[in-house]
């Protein structure tokens, strides 16, 4: 099959990988669009020192597996999980000791014509998703992993700081669960808070915002020191911040205040995916516009390059039209 | 009065400092001994842009103030407060919004003959505890404060980062409310463990443990970037790490382990004054041989120099004999 490979510390498009063969237990799917998402260019610079088949937002068909799912197009969970440690028995099977992580740790990954996965890591995609909208279940799961975390209530004031396609999801999900008014988007890009300007919902340019620490909750999903040390700035005494990106920072930060201020930091990764396809259904959290190039499968040189620029949203790789 | 002063970046041995004048409310201590805390080095390396008579850990006695008070024994908190803002009205006065901070920010400090304070900041030291014993209420009371934070249970396995003044107090103080065999002090000083050791404490020494995510409750006292990581990386899934120092950090820090592994960090500062005194006359904590150098006052700069070399301790400060 073909596949986008990371080997010998650069992506490489491979005419003839080996197919996948599933194990017991898993389906083969068969690949149709898949995302870019700022994990696999932090893979490109060295993260979690992976090298395989790269990718981990994917919507597909199932070629192989129980006969209920033959031809039904599905999305994927990330984690592969052994189901008997002490995490998968205390209901975290997202921390298996064990795991896998497609396109991460040990798996290989969607960027490629098949991929295969647990069973149970499948998810049916309805109808009145396309598949456009459909490669976003998985960051939109990880925006409702937050509003798992943290218990929210009406009068708290909210404020995601990063304006990149996490945080445009994010400012979304939350927007569900308090009034529009205590929520804003803080960032750097003007026609990226436009999207969520059109939409009713309240941004700010980082430039025009003072950062003053009275927010109950911040979320940062920047993945910059800079945007880390706002972030911490911004939240108030004994208020919440939620880190969501896992970038390694790129210089020494000042987490004083974290300490002087009594914040309590949550560290927040995969989520829901029935929460993330049940918004979509039901166009509670709209994409459209978040897609800003699209390329086929053999040009992933180039998307990744497109997806590095700074005004990118989310870059799409084409598996099967 | 004769006062340590922090200004034009150094600190100063001034015999002729002005008397402070205590306000409506407050009262005037003179100052017996002082220890220095890791905060005032930090002070010296620019922390805070504070100037001024410098520390904050200090036992005297009060020489004006009420009746009831002149000629007792006492320590004081540090946050001076003004009981009318959002935070003050919710209880938590220590975050106060207009609040000056004894020898840290906007209030001198106690370093010197006298230093004045507010009635409402002081608080008696009983016969049973020496001014040996006394200068250490301010950091127990820190102390105490992660447990205040952070409800423990009998099952949780905690280790605290960091064999410094403050991990040496924190070990004492959790094992006051967990097994002693479920708690464990980690560090870099054979002669510092030994301390606990012949408590009954768990130490190990850095270099002869395994770093692996396994514990549900990690305290960094080590104000390093590299314990820093060091206690991220011990922290189980889903569990917590306690952030007791406020030292700007010296270089990057990967903090995707907070992410990936859902990580819960709480920021934890000043603690409650009572439940260290109750602790100390009780000997349910002990600070014998914590002090490992005494200065006069005249000699702040020695004392200082001595403060900042690894192997030491507790440095104290002698204003009366």
């Amino acid at each position: 099959m073909r596949a986008l490979v990371f080997q010998n510390g650069r992506i490489e498009f491979t005419p003839a990988w080996p197919d996948p063969i599933p194990p017991k237990n898993d389906v083969l799917v068969a690949v149709e669009l898949v995302g870019i998402c700022a994990t696999d260019l932090e893979i490109v610079r060295g993260y979690m020192s992976f090298t395989g088949v790269m990718g981990h937002e994917c919507v597909g068909r199932v070629i192989k597996g129980p006969q209920d799912l033959i031809g039904r197009r599905v999305v994927g969970e990330i984690n592969c999980v052994c189901g008997k440690c002490a995490m998968c028995q205390s209901g975290l099977s997202n921390h298996c000791l064990d795991r896998q992580v497609v396109g991460l740790f040990k798996h290989d990954g969607v960027f490629a014509d098949y991929v295969t996965m647990p069973r149970r890591n499948v998810h049916l995609v309805p109808d009145v998703i396309s598949n456009e909208e459909a490669i976003f279940v998985e960051p939109l799961a990880a925006a409702f992993q937050i509003v798992k975390q943290v218990a929210l209530d009406q009068r708290q004031k909210i404020i995601v700081v990063g304006d990149g396609k996490l945080g445009l999801l994010i400012i979304q999900v939350l927007a569900l669960k308090v009034p529009k008014n205590k929520v804003v988007l803080l960032g750097k890009h003007p026609e990226k808070l436009t999207f969520c300007e059109k939409r009713g919902l309240q941004t700010s340019l980082l430039d025009d915002f003072l950062i003053k620490p009275e927010w109950d909750i911040v979320v940062d999903c920047t993945g910059t020191a800079d945007g880390f040390t706002t972030a911490c700035n911004l939240v108030r005494p004994r208020g919440k911040l939620i880190l969501k990106t896992t970038r390694v920072h790129d210089k020494p930060i000042d987490m004083s205040p974290l300490v002087v201020n009594e914040i309590t930091l949550i560290g927040s990764r995969c989520g829901p995916f029935p929460d993330a396809i049940n918004a979509l259904a039901a166009k509670q959290v709209v994409t459209n516009g978040l897609i800003t190039a699209s390329f086929p499968l053999e040009e992933g040189d180039k998307a990744f390059a497109k997806a590095a620029e700074p005004n990118q949203i989310k870059v799409v790789l084409t598996v099967k039209k």
